[in-house]
């Protein structure tokens, strides 16, 4: 697939891998719009207002029906918007389209190489002469590094002349961004300036992206307001938690049609996304384990009837692992020889090295064999036994699946939107620094409220009187800021 | 598709989808072979002694990678064997691709016309002038019914020369069973009175075949002997009970990528299968309704937890429709017009008569639209209200995803092939008569036992003191025949 | 306690522990009688004709509240009643207290020794000079044992002149039965044999009785027609299934208070009792590891997310054992001496001889603390590390709770009720032999169905078509008799 | 009882309802010590240093077995004790006996009037002419009330003479403590300020009492420094939640042995107290029911699968109505007249104005007959329809039970241990100010570390290079102040 940026008839650009897929894609678009009761009441409630008139958004994030649905509901609140994926794997092809074709500039596809996905997000952030993006939306912080990154090049070109240098880094990753903003470089040098100048803020999909923010924000680094969505109660402990309880099996299951009963299933990681995917395991049968580095999550798993060991203890007898960590270096290629024969691993974190998949790559006499796409089975030279590895390591979910249902992500993207406007609407108030913020309470109330009727629920009342007691308004927010859930 | 027997270079005869597949087929059988031990252990334990020597296998069953590992044992141990499926969507196209190239004679593809799907069975039943088939493996009871309605139909052709008259029933599907019977009168008037005198016995997967059998042993009418696996607890107990827990959420997945937590779902019966469906339901954070008839089977429900009420009292208010039954009728077009905007409507029973397509398909200005194959939102011309039908009423984790997990399968597979051997070594002894039966305790517990060791589990022997002690052997069969698990 | 019988103002016999808790216990019969709807409308539908006019009734089944209920509606249809728990801890004083006081004659009370609980089952047969029993409520089968015991005893001592030897056995219990035996020979020689002649016939409640009536029935020594009510499946696949899910964690907490969430618990049996602590024990945060000797049922446990190990392998790392298997010797004191400090140790099966109670109380320097009645601390010499064992080995939910609540129970005793009437009905008939027989189904679906509207279930009506389609009755039965459920 | 202080031969002033079962408690005490491993560490690491030396202590927490453990903490880390309960139904009358009889000043027993409840309140407080306490334990906020009430009487007495008007308020518990103060005054008018010179702080159990402490702080009148110990992680996401699943079932059979498993049951509020009841009830096979104010609370049980309504939606139709809301009027006694007969209605939130006790006792013609303490059957004369309160309306887990079970209890409780021993340790270093603080996270997360080997748990070690990949220290703390769990 060569690099090049087509062009709708309206004008529009797009890259997706085929656009006959856009009726397909419509129509799963209006199903799921049926489940995202918080998106469309957006829709209706801000539209007619048109609050991000003149608002240009650029978005990287899982180019799926779920977010197709996101980015229409931008537009219907009339941003402009261009669109890249944040993981390689996680496009569906056919939301691509219909929204290419329809609604937005997408650059994504399924299954892109690390340079194209890199191309794809400079693209999304290319808004032309005319100049952008206003706001960003980000999931993992690439755009967001992207432009910290391309500005500190940009200072140093300035300076003495400077080019980035990508054989400084032995990060594959590292080395492409570096590359791409070299390139820049040459064409416009003041690019991120001018970009760092226009942006009102981004407003970050998830705990990745958010730990950045903050990492960044405790340095001074920052260059623009941030809006942590992932920190909202309705986002991070219902997609975060229901979304993986509902996607992980659905990811093991059309990888590898395995049943689930009767295994040893070892999920690292028991925080949010930890917790979702080993009551999704246990529930189908599995006696699940638990590795973790903190001790009240190890509690946590052990009052709900899971054991806790580390990796070494049961990495010879289980035969499913998941790692939900956020951190790095979690199974490695030593972990992965003693496996059993056919053992399934897996990770449903953001980013790809929670796996030691360089290490196995590079395993002398390791072989490969694809059983379909996103499918592997490596096959160890020693002993011939091979485990089997979903979406190469990335978010097995959205590579091997299609990510969390749309119920759940409507929760989080109405959190997305109302970060949007929140952003929009206070550009020239001086409400946010370059400091990472949380949705108030009320929104996050809100949101959740918007979710309530379509699952026949009825929510109580309170009297002024009950609300006096316990010292809330009658309206809420109903629990101070520490409260859990 | 033209209906042309096709034939591999080795000579034998197939018709399916793309053989190009059949390097995928083998991928995936292969992977199914590690997770069935029980056929696995059948291999090894019989294989030497090929007890199939000379038999031939006729067996129309869904022709998934799993039967493929089923088929391959079947031939392991000498048996040649002709296949098709029993249901029009539930072949895996490369599980038959990579048995038509290796192994057996198949004749199945997804998504066959009702047409299509008796031209396989018969062609399944067709061994040539040498004669066939020794023995049947059937799953549902079509195979077995086209030979006992073909040999209705060739007596009474013998005694006054009648044919059959497919216009004497509106049954659509009987329509076809009798014009190709009536098309084989013409060739061989003899075919099914040779097919009788030869058949050995048939093996019955399935509670609706079972039931079937039961009512031609009661009408005198079975015309060779049937060994009733499905009523072998290894198989009703984990198949139906855990197979369904697996495979009815991956149907659901895989054809709407709909969230369960928070919907309500309505289970119609609550037998094994049922209780598998409302499992998994309730386990994804869904509120189970149960239908039931039988008191005993709707006390069940309520003891855990789930709610017991007729179709009418909920149909306007769920999300979520499953049939379980085995019946007919559960689900009519009347029904369907009072359910939600985007109800999901589905059946996980064998026969596609428990959901009244028929009376949807020919509703008045109903509009069909395919969202994608095995998917359908149907929308109702009065309210512009659709709801989205799976697998055209047909087995829909079959139909949508890729049915039963290997492992339990492997319990049900093990029993068929216990079956055939038993059927075959006593062709000659009269140990069976045209009869229904069951295998025997040991054989079953068997069958368990050798699934325990994969999963890591120690089995506790009985001191000869204890076995006395509740008179049982020290090797079993440990429970008396009424026992219910 | 001097057993001494006493006479009520009424002139009915009885011995209970305290008199004046009888208003206690009738307060809470009047609870339990609302949640029995199957024996209420029992007396609702019976009561009127009167079935049991003239039948003169001995019961020995655990004295409870559940059990009162029971009695009374034994004698609202005309029966006359003498009563006798079946385990020495399972009485309920105050349940006791009300019925002697007000419908029938009871000997029992909590905490009886063995020789106190056989005076008291013999207590039970004693009808005096006009003798009975007619029929026979039995649990456990030890009125039915004493009655062949003494007739084979009379038989020897009418032949040669023998008197049972009670140093004959080092069964403790048997030595008891012995004595009686020899004891009363020498007040009645024909006592058992009048008995005999009488007996209408029994119904049996529970899976140990039904094992020996079944072992009597095979070597032929059967003295009258018994009717396994255990089997029903309203009672196995209720009460010793979702009784015992309840009364399980009910006898821990109240005898210990401990914790469930977190620990390791060993589930010796996974049999409907079995499946209904390990339920429990898995649902309160439990790890549970299963025991079993029947592949089948392993294979259950596995499926369920339960590891199955064998005593042996997590003796030392457990901390709550349950004995469920209806064997003996399953917990012993070598296994007991290696447990955990304050290890809990109980059986909830019908005997206590599935705990080594005899090699825990003879064990050289154990001492023996008792922290509130059927709650001991036992204490090695060896490490001076101790056991918790509960209800001296017996049954755990009767000696340490008030056993399994009363709904269920209903399920459980209005089949004893139906199997008494059928039995009085047909006590000229023929229709039953000396032979082990099981109710009817649709009786079975009958009790089922008189539990339904109470928790607000609605069953669902078969068509005559769909009738027909399946081949049963409009109004049942459903199943046929091997379905399991 | 009179109420007259009672005194050990030691010397120490107590008052218990039965010094007798001070062996009993004493043998309770012990084991609860080995299933309370953070105390025991807490003892064994600062034991040696005795750091309360000098420190006198008043507690107002439920006296039960595991608060004996944490009092015995207490003293053996060099504090003097007086104790007094914090719910006149929760006490343990043996673990009374035992701390009276062995460790400090008790004044508490099982079913209090409210007049006894604030004797026993005052005597805790009442340290004699040394003067004290200098630390206070609190559990709902009773004793911190008295005080801050005390030195407002005593400030407006002193300005004008103004004593306390005990009839100013129709709140009964309200006119006692306004008598006490009242009659205190004449005593010693500086009693209370002596008291608030003095104290250095107090640290609170629960949620009811923590929301009293946010009030005061923010309407400025907090009297010294206080420690919410409520929101460690580990007192509210332990015992408020694991707590109540265990120790709500417990107090339903104990008091009523319901049978669960089919009931609906409603649960008035879905906070943590709620979640933890919703989960057990559901576990034991009710269908359960919730009722919310809060839409992300509602949002939860709706993603577990129960349904959300108001109480009016289902009063007349549910089986079991638990409160767990923290806030007052939930149920009222036209809700209750609603009720099925035999409904059960209790509450396990703090405070006893969750149900309305006082409109059911006043309504005319009502009938309440006591089954057994704590279980009352109440008649409206209307319909001779009974409703079943447990507990009088107040906390049915210690009213009828014994509480939350020691293992979560030793969380909550070496919480306390760690606050008192911070607040004593910093008393006059200035470092808390009046003030509600929470402890920080490291020692939330080591409170977790001493639970964990007790269940055999093994933690993963987090490598340098993987704490600085996501910026926490190897050794804790993990996460940030705003992480949910």
């Amino acid at each position: 697939m060569a690099l090049l940026v087509e062009t709708t008839t309206s004008g529009r650009e797009y890259k997706v891998k085929d656009m006959s897929q856009a009726d397909f894609g419509r129509l799963e678009i209006e199903l799921a719009e049926v489940e995202m009761p918080g998106l469309m009441s957006s829709r209706a409630e801000f539209g007619p207002s048109q609050p991000f008139k003149g608002a240009k958004i650029t978005g990287s994030l899982h180019m799926t029906i779920q977010t197709a649905v996101l980015i229409e509901t931008l537009t219907a609140l009339g941003a402009e918007v261009r669109w890249c994926s944040c993981n390689i794997f996680s496009t569906q092809d056919h939301a691509a389209a219909a929204i290419a074709r329809d609604s937005a500039a997408v650059f994504a596809w399924k299954g892109e190489t690390l340079q194209e996905y890199w191309w794809c997000s400079e693209r999304a952030l290319d808004w032309g002469p005319s100049g952008g993006p206003d706001l960003i939306v980000d999931d993992g912080g690439d755009v967001t590094l992207l432009i910290h990154e391309g500005l500190k090049a940009e200072k140093l070109f300035e300076k003495d002349g400077t080019l980035p240098d990508p054989s400084s880094t032995d990060n594959a990753e590292m080395q492409i961004v570096y590359t791409i903003i070299r390139d820049g470089l040459k064409t416009d040098p003041k690019r991120y300036h001018k970009m760092k100048d226009r942006i009102v803020g981004v407003s970050e999909e998830t705990t990745t992206g958010v730990k950045r923010l903050y990492q960044m924000q405790a340095n001074g680094s920052l260059l623009f307001p941030a809006i942590n969505v992932n920190d909202s109660v309705t986002k991070s402990k219902f997609d975060n938690l229901y979304g993986c309880r509902h996607s992980l099996p659905d990811g093991l299951m059309r990888a590898t049609d395995v049943m689930i009963a009767g295994k040893i299933a070892v999920v690292c990681g028991y925080g949010d996304v930890g917790k979702g995917c080993a009551a999704a395991l246990k529930q189908g049968g599995a006696r699940v384990v638990v590795t973790e580095i903190d001790p009240i999550c190890a509690l946590q798993a052990l009052m709900e009837g899971l054991q806790v060991l580390t990796l070494a203890d049961v990495v010879s007898e289980a035969d499913i692992f998941v790692t939900t960590t956020g951190n790095k270096d979690i199974i490695m290629v030593s972990d992965m020889k003693k496996m059993k024969n056919n053992a399934i691993v897996c990770n449903i974190g953001h980013f790809d090295n929670e796996i030691d998949m360089h290490g196995l790559e590079t395993y002398p006499g390791v072989k490969r064999i694809t059983i379909k796409p996103q499918t592997d089975r490596w096959v160890f030279p020693e002993n011939n036994s091979g485990i089997i590895v979903l979406a190469e390591g990335r978010l097995m979910n959205l590579g091997c699946a299609t990510g969390h249902p749309s119920f759940v992500m409507s929760c989080s993207f109405t959190n997305q939107v109302i970060a949007q406007i929140e952003l929009w609407k206070e550009k020239t108030s001086g409400k946010y620094e370059k400091k990472v913020y949380v949705l108030p309470k009320h929104l996050d109330e809100k949101v959740a409220s918007l979710h309530l009727n379509q699952l026949g629920a009825k929510l109580t009342k309170l009297s002024k009187d009950q609300a006096d007691y316990i010292s809330v308004p009658v309206e809420g927010p109903y629990k101070p800021a520490h409260y859990r859930y």
